[in-house]
């Protein structure tokens, strides 16, 4: 087991994240119990029903009935569905001394990060990520909802007091998930420029073997130190961890791309932005089409969105996107050390990029 | 005209209070204008008729033609209906470098204030209070509306960036709204501990005249001053300025009080128990039952509260309440110097508390 001591000196920071094999039902007990007057736990119905046993003595072990199982489908994580939450929060007569326990994926720790957000002005909540898209990519510095269909608009600055990371919900995964989760550890592979780590994905998608636990641990661990420095995400190092989002939210949103796959996509025209405005070399370039080309193999999904690109559309929707105001262009980029924020960038500018995105071709 | 530069570090920190009579129209364009992209005006049905020329040219030199007008009714103050200002926001393409500007009393700015304080993680909102009420007892620092009848259930720790008091918009006002405005005041002043502060609420009381603005300016100026002290409320600083309000909430949530009457019949319940605990000296507690009773005289609800006061019930309900928490009591307590926090009240002593109120008598 390996884990990152955080302490931050917000109220409602993060306090420790633990990764490890079978460690929930120790943890939950060592940290948890006694620290709370009342635990609500809101599970992924499929993932309570995979792990009955298991997450029926945690439950048991804190001494906790109430438990909510929800579906987490993308409509689930909207603002409307917080009153499910609120409600069984009144009904258990829960103080600002309780918590809140998520157990699923991204959705599932959304949801519920919001409605502790806001319960009593925040209350305590702990995030057990179950996918390793979620492990890769914690709740950490943020939560975000959505509003009748928009995406990820209501939200708050906000961390889960503890995360465990349990290799053991993992099991018996698909292969894509597991593939949309390397996405963004890619991402922050690319951020901290960490040729290691870099390796040890094309190793994966080679179809070798690596430490999960080990990559999860880089993943959070960078997370985590980019959050810490810039908590209300003010000094562009938070913003940083949006690499490749922008164009993401809008294939998400417009396109209908799972979330691994358009931040996928969003990466590789950051890339191509960065390698246009002289920031990256050419060999840098090569090398991140090198790992692209091999994300792409398992994504496949790269002809289709070619043949679907308005430019015109995708620009005039860009602006819209919660990194940009004025009406100008935010971009996160890479450079040859790491990364950059541009916070000006013309339309000109993002028009080529989306015509050599269109052309982008590893044939 | 008056103003208080508060600077907090906080990202959605308070910047400044400006008091005084016809100012918006100026400080509008001095402070508003040029700063944010878009602009919306949620404002109070009546205040906006009763001020439409006034408001109209506030809005047309922001040049926004974007209002949505309101009934303040408690109901209105629902975690629900935040969706009608999404909605006008999402429409509007309102980005990070908008604003919200609430115009009416403590339920708009309230409802505002927790939209803003989500919309995209939170933008900036200003306050332009219509109420003496709102006026003495500002929006600063905290945020809360209700969920499914449960007051003030859900918020966040949130202010506005500037909160604009004109003296003008309480022209023909009822007498009745300056009265429970003015309890909030002598909460004020009770907390510092302030003699000029209750001689001049005496002086009204006993229907002579004071000048407003000077009084707003110490409410404002006392809140502002404690809230930042304990921006979090974690060190008792920012609680004190619940005096009154734990057996408020019980009132208002299951006698139907109005917010200003419950609180003075909370702060005289609150004055008792510091009595009863040896708190204060009698001499105080003479002095403070004196000012009570130039209060009742006018606001005259004693009689039908000690008739229908169930101790038993109250002391179930109290538990609740979002200052209490693992079974215990916790009450803002009045001492010689000013005030202090009780957190380990015990059950006898405020059933005590409570019959005493029940037999309190001016006669």
């Amino acid at each position: 087991m390996q884990s990152i001591i955080v302490r931050q000196k917000k109220q409602q920071g993060i306090e420790e994240i633990c990764i490890g094999n079978n460690i929930i039902s120790s943890l939950v007990n060592k940290k948890l119990l006694n620290k709370y007057d009342k635990v609500l736990f809101v599970a992924d119905v499929n993932v309570y029903e995979k792990h009955k046993v298991y997450i029926g003595n945690i439950t048991k072990s804190l001494d906790s009935e109430n438990v909510i199982l929800v579906k987490p489908e993308l409509e689930f994580k909207d603002f409307n569905n917080c009153g499910i939450i609120f409600d069984k929060l009144v009904d258990m007569k829960a103080s600002r001394k309780s918590c809140l326990v998520a157990i699923g994926g991204g959705y599932v720790g959304d949801l519920v990060g919001f409605t502790a957000s806001v319960y009593m002005r925040g209350i305590d909540f702990v995030q057990i990520p179950s996918t390793f898209m979620a492990m890769a990519d914690g709740v950490i510095g943020k939560v975000a909802i959505n509003y009748n269909g928009h995406k990820n608009i209501i939200g708050s600055f906000y961390s889960p007091r503890y995360i465990f990371c349990d290799i053991n919900l993992l099991q018996s995964l698909k292969e894509e998930e597991i593939l949309f989760g390397m996405v963004e550890v890619w991402k922050h592979a690319l951020l901290k420029n960490n040729h290691g780590v870099i390796e040890k994905i094309e190793t994966f998608l080679n179809g070798g073997e690596i430490d999960l636990e080990k990559i999860i641990y880089f993943s959070m661990k960078t997370k985590k130190d980019f959050v810490k420095a810039d908590l209300e995400d003010t000094k562009g190092k938070h913003k940083a961890l949006s690499l490749g989002h922008t164009f993401a939210n809008y294939l998400e949103a417009h396109k209908n791309f799972r979330h691994g796959v358009a931040v996928f996509y969003g990466i590789i025209f950051s890339t191509i932005l960065s390698f246009e405005l002289g920031k990256i070399s050419n060999k840098k370039y090569q090398a991140i089409l090198s790992t692209t080309s091999l994300f792409e193999k398992r994504i496949n999904g790269l002809k289709k969105l070619q043949i679907e690109m308005d430019v015109e559309h995708i620009l005039e929707m860009l602006k819209f996107d919660k990194i940009n105001s004025h009406g100008g262009y935010s971009f996160v980029l890479l450079d040859n050390g790491g990364y950059m924020v541009n916070t000006n960038m013309s339309k000109e500018l993002i028009r080529k990029g989306l015509n050599d995105l269109k052309e982008l071709s590893f044939e």
